[in-house]
């Protein structure tokens, strides 16, 4: 394996899984930063802001900082911001979206006819209201981003919905289709390396899925490492027509 | 136009227009009964039973009773106890349509562990709960019923979601396909023409929607006549592949 001037790490599946840290993950990305390499974080969560997200990966006694951390929710408010600047958003999504989208500066509003910007993420008070506001938007022809598209995720309490949730309803009922800024789409990954400040060559992508991490970093012309950790198995590789440039153990196992 | 002896008609933008009866529609039905013609309502309204619809309908001063009445919510209920009787049945929908299900004797449960089949229909208090709780059923292969997949219906507050949303959602998130009751599924017909008893060469479908009244029509191989009082302009007819049988004003030109 290679070695790499810049680092992107996706997070459930690679770091943790659940709130279990990953043996060996703090050491990696330690020994990572003391030789000096540059590393971040991108995660499809639509539901906790950037700030409350460090706030659990610092539970789990993994050194990395707000700074190094893009979830979702901070991509998208980031990407309205600097395409819709001074635009009024509706949207529908979690207390943490909206948080991101206020503090990027953002004008959110309740009110869908002052809006000219649809907005989703995932849900947890999705109502039929909502679902109308948003659907207002969208057949009067307003531009439409997602956090992602994201159609199921493990949980404690079982398989939940993800944000696919929203984007399928209004997608089925409008016909028509959101920009996603989350993995495997290039914009959140477009936003790592600008973090990272180094050139794409020289950075790798290490995911645990690869319709989304691989797919991603595909997207934006970067190598990728798939780890077992998390939900793919050797066998689901060999079966995928998509496959990493390495295949890991674990991100301890990453030669650094 | 041939005369009929059994007629079907679609209801919204048929009989009447929101809650205003179109012109000369009562005379026609009386007409039709007066001279032995079988008659019967179907509509993919789905949040209201059998006995709220008649009321709304007689209010209207229309001369059609409940038992003439086949709205999806009912449709639905029946299939669900021919095809599983005895099984639990988890509901993502209106009142009227449990209403309906608990008439026909289904046993409804709010567990959805409990749960063998799923039934969807239009929910004005869908929750993030109640799309969690149907995933499951459908993640463990469970059978889905839905009363009908239409995405917008106008009101009078404007443009809406119409079962579609609760259908999207769950076919993006899970990959499955409800089995549809409403037009222009052949389900609801079938049950038409069973309260009619007539052969099906000897009537006729009477709608204002080609996506939904002709090709319900078709699918059961009756005869369908478009009225131009709801959504459908002659140009669209023009502009279709599919071609209703006779195009008529309104129902008040009924040839009967």
């Amino acid at each position: 394996m290679r070695r790499y001037r810049g680092y992107i790490f996706d997070m459930d599946g690679v770091l943790y899984r659940g709130s279990e840290p990953v043996p060996g993950a703090a050491e990696t990305i330690e020994r990572l930063k003391k030789r000096g390499r540059r590393v971040v974080f991108v995660s499809n969560n639509s539901t906790l802001s950037r700030e409350d997200y460090a706030e659990k990966i610092q539970e789990m006694g993994l050194p990395i900082t707000e700074e190094e951390l893009i979830p979702a929710t901070y991509a998208t408010a980031r990407h309205v911001r600097e395409r819709y600047p001074g635009e009024r958003v509706y949207v529908v999504g979690a207390l943490g979206l909206i948080k991101e989208l206020l503090r990027a500066g953002v004008r959110v509003t309740q009110h869908p006819s002052k809006a000219s910007v649809l907005v989703t993420g995932s849900d947890p008070e999705i109502s039929y209201q909502k679902l109308s506001y948003a659907t207002s938007l969208l057949l009067r022809g307003c531009p439409w981003v997602s956090t992602n598209a994201d159609k199921l995720y493990p949980s404690e309490r079982g398989i939940l919905p993800g944000t696919g949730a929203v984007v399928g309803a209004l997608q089925y009922i409008t016909g028509r289709e959101p920009l996603i800024i989350g993995k495997p789409s290039k914009h959140i990954m477009e936003q790592a390396l600008r973090v990272l400040g180094v050139p794409r060559e020289e950075c790798l992508m290490v995911g645990d899925i690869i319709e989304s991490d691989v797919l991603a970093g595909r997207s934006v012309g970067v190598d990728t490492a798939l780890v077992l950790t998390g939900v793919t198995r050797r066998e689901d590789i060999e079966a995928s027509e998509v496959k990493p440039d390495y295949v890991i153990e674990s991100i301890a196992e990453l030669e650094v």
